[in-house]
């Protein structure tokens, strides 16, 4: 029997681990779980005799090498700042890796000594990255093999939640990191290509020129652009494109609502805030507010951010307690983000019945030889999750990491080097074998609709 | 004779080494100026004996050891990130140190060696910081010595344009070095304490939040907060303060049109542009707004940022040129911030015979025993530039490090360690002397007008 090492169990995991231990006597191979603690995989194991838990300190070079060594594909679930000591333990000893971050620049320099030992390092194999690449190209080999062009491209994705758990004013709740929704948009400004011109958009702006969306049977959302669209150009081909754009979507009236936080301030997360454990919500807020002898929290937040009387926006704000003088924030030396991150916790996490949904939609747009207008394709995918666990979060992230790990284990992905799934050979089975769980595209022409 | 040595013959520094060359044969010391390009410094010190310019690379140690070594001060008016090798060499050969820069780590870890060798490593020694510091002590040192206790403290300073040279729109141009001006309140929130509580402003609103100051003679101005207002709580002894703020003052109307470039992100100094060499100012703009096949940049800029048809603060972004498709960017790999710098640059510069203004403004409210009301003492110094060489700027940069430079030479400053001008040592006889040169605090009680 073959070997499968998986690093991490965290919440992004469950479907991951539940495919891989639904198939250790069909494909035949041992999984070994490796985290630091390790109670919740065995739970999750139960019974299956293929399957190991293993307690397992990342640092500790002699345990780590050990079961690299025994293993035939290692799974990286870990943060991504960890890759590159797993990366190097692979190499060192032949096996193949795989993973659903973003290919860094150690990985990246490995590239010609993993290739030399005929060894796979797939990355961006989760959701975004991950689906948004397979489902992409798909399109685009596509257009190509008819002779057509790409010209524009956009793409979206969200992590949302679904229509029957949408119970909050902000229509939102968290199904991945909290923390990366806090911060999302910082570190840099948005740049994509829009009719042949570079454009940027500063953190301060971004949530304010979002664009809207209909996906059918769901309605309207709205769309945010992403930090760097330019990233793909080139592995996409879209060298020759004068449109390049990828945002991320939320429900209609979030990124309004949200850029008013931003404004405000308090999703920064460079400095901390003084007495910060002691400090109410009210208070919190109040200290990025004007000082004023007798106006209200309430009245400064509203002047300051010129919240109308009647503006339904002012409902959201009260919803997550904002003005609360009784909750206490109860954590030290944190920073505004910190802060923000535990308020909007306590209103968004998913209830164990909730439901999450993932939404991705592409617009291709592209020129046929000797066809005068411009073609578009739409390429649509909505994942619903199952509950709080089994989220369409964990599924869309883990089981494009579990198909690939089984493929390269069974010598169907055989091309080698550090790579993302961009290749026919990869996205054509795994995409193939995602729609058995309901990870569909729907593609369709439509009219050029000359984009955002 | 004794020696001074001074490190750096930068724009700040011609009203340093004008009074140290006026003071070679009457305090009988020998001055060399080192520097990289020693052309402009050879002419300063034109026929002065007494003065040597000496052509070095900084990063060469046995020039630099070999001259430090002979000196008895050094003066040091390189970046500051430079200060740390020459005070090492400092304490090495047992020499004074005089900075205008804020002390660093570095600086402060050395202070018990610096104790022990009984040297003096002075820094802070500017205008600001620098005559903010022993101008406010001076008035706090007497709030106390007369049994009150000041509770509030407010202090502003601006680099400005004499009243007789503001020709331009935006009442502003450069006195200091432009770089600074185009990413000021970048890098953190802004920091102060207002009526007992703590405020944080994030940079995207820093230049939205302005304050009003009247300065008798000069009329109204505005101000925007400083990053920390709070460094100085712990040196100045107001931690029993409720008000501690610092603002940047600059012309009415000036923050609010300079937040509308803050707004459209052209400050950014964190990524560069693609081809900015060879775009015209136009396209600069252009690549911060939307998208649209037909409306102007004049009509997405003003769409974008909400200024009105009547708005004179149109006129501010028409007198940079900003929308002039003739005029080219001319910079490789430019960030944003760089490209604003060069427009900015062609308008803002002193011209030769212009006049630049300095102007700062202390406010200290404080209680008395027995007295029911809060009393207050306003001090404001304006100080007026000669030309655009002898500005305000170098004036009231340079003079305080050259007078604390004699006055160490001449042990009348004594007390070592690494410290700032905060004692009365330090700062009486200093501020005597900057009266002579028209540096003059105008101190008076009034009633205390409750603050920002």
């Amino acid at each position: 029997m073959k070997n499968v090492l998986l690093f991490g169990s965290g919440r992004s995991t469950s479907s991951l681990i539940k495919y891989l231990l639904e198939r250790t006597e069909t494909h035949q191979f041992k999984l070994y779980i490796a985290d630091q603690s390790i109670v919740s995989i065995q739970a999750k194991i139960a019974d299956n005799p293929n399957a190991f838990a293993v307690s397992l300190d990342l640092n500790n070079d002699t345990e780590r090498t050990k079961l690299i060594e025994k293993a035939d594909v290692v799974i990286s679930m870990m943060p991504a700042f960890l890759h590159p000591i797993i990366a190097a333990d692979c190499l060192t000893y032949g096996k193949h890796l795989v993973t659903a971050s973003y290919i860094s620049n150690e990985l990246k320099e490995m590239d010609a000594e993993v290739k030399a030992k005929g060894l796979i390092f797939m990355n961006e194999c989760g959701l975004d990255p991950g689906i948004d690449h397979m489902s992409a190209m798909k399109v685009l080999d596509e257009i190509r093999e008819k002779g057509g062009n790409p010209v524009h491209f956009e793409s979206f994705c969200g992590g949302l939640v679904a229509p029957e758990s949408d119970d909050n004013v902000w229509k939102y709740k968290f199904s991945w990191n909290p923390r990366n929704v806090v911060v999302a948009g910082q570190g840099g400004a948005a740049k994509f290509l829009q009719q042949g011109t570079y454009k940027y958009i500063p953190y301060q702006r971004i949530f304010k020129r979002t664009e809207f969306l209909e996906i059918e049977g769901f309605g309207r959302f709205e769309a945010y652009a992403n930090r760097d669209s330019l990233g793909y150009r080139e592995a996409y081909g879209l060298e020759k494109a004068h449109t390049i754009y990828r945002g991320t979507m939320r429900r209609v009236g979030f990124s309004r609502a949200w850029n008013m936080l931003v404004q405000l301030g308090v999703t920064d997360d460079t400095y901390t805030i003084e007495d910060s454990e002691n400090m109410s919500y009210r208070e919190f807020i109040n200290s990025f507010l004007y000082y004023h002898p007798t106006d209200s929290v309430e009245v400064k937040f509203r002047l300051t951010l010129n919240v109308e009387q009647d503006d339904t926006v002012w409902d959201k704000f009260v919803a997550l307690d904002l003005f609360n003088n009784d909750k206490k924030v109860g954590l030290k030396n944190a920073t505004p983000a910190q802060v923000m991150e535990k308020i909007l916790a306590e209103k968004w996490t998913l209830q164990p019945d909730d439901k999450d949904m993932i939404v991705m939609y592409h617009k291709f747009g592209y020129t046929m030889p000797n066809v005068a207008e411009t073609l578009q394709i739409d390429a649509t995918m909505v994942c619903l999750g199952e509950d709080a666990v089994l989220t369409g979060m964990a599924k869309t992230v883990g089981l494009p990491v579990g198909i690939i790990t089984l493929k390269i284990l069974n010598g169907e992905i055989t091309t080698p080097g550090v790579q993302m799934p961009i290749t026919k050979e990869v996205y054509e089975p795994v995409l193939k074998e995602l729609e058995t769980f309901g990870i569909i595209f729907q593609e369709k022409e439509v009219p050029y609709d000359g984009g955002m």
